[in-house]
């Protein structure tokens, strides 16, 4: 079986992240939403007071194995633990309805949808009418 | 005119932060998913690397007139201030479906309804799913 490492993140993988999160967004048809650069990545995780954490899967796949299984698992697993450690209570994440795969992975390992149980929606401000709220 | 002041909250703050979130709960019909104390919510907000960042509005009512106009609206002004300041890019916000009177304000202020106009759900983890999730 491929083996997996998960690890805290190092300010050296920010530009493997980027691309991951690239990658993501073109699967979630929203590449126009990605405006993060590889500098702030750095600045936003790496500082004083990181605005994010981030662990990092390094995987060496066995000869002739697909590669991938069950390391999304292995990931949210990971968060999981690292969440209960840290005093936290919940573990929330997004996902888009037509994400089939991924929405039959969270309830598999115990996610409910609080959209579909509760009707939570969920809204955003960003650019223009950020700074307009802000009179900026 | 009610007089407003809207400033950072401090740790003496957290009893009457609590009541708040309760009398939120109760409104959004979801009492029994409040578990935190008054010493978690001093512990978490006001240590060393806080978990959460608080304002709260100080309101003086002028005689006669009706409470809380425009408060809701002076609180998300004030927190898309501050979070530029931070250098965020967005302002995400969380409503129930039923809960017109926020969505409608939401939109008036400029939010799009990312669960309506893209599909986002919001799945959650908790308490004994979260920690066979990390297996502990």
């Amino acid at each position: 079986m491929a083996s997996v490492l998960i690890r805290e993140a190092k300010e050296g993988d920010c530009g493997n992240i980027l691309r991951l999160i690239r990658e993501l967004a073109e699967y979630e048809k929203l590449s126009d939403q990605v405006k993060i650069s590889e500098e702030a990545l750095r600045a936003d995780g790496f500082g004083e007071n990181p605005f994010y954490h981030c662990l990092v899967a390094e995987i060496l796949p066995a000869p002739g194995e697909p590669q991938g299984q069950g390391i999304g698992s292995k990931i949210i697993k990971k968060v999981a633990e690292v969440a209960l450690d840290k005093g936290c209570s919940q573990l929330r994440l997004a996902v888009l309805d037509w994400n089939k795969g991924a929405m039959d992975l969270y309830k598999a390992l115990g996610a409910q949808d609080l959209t579909e149980a509760e009707g939570w929606h969920c809204f955003r401000f960003e650019g223009e009418a950020m700074r307009e709220l802000a009179g900026k």
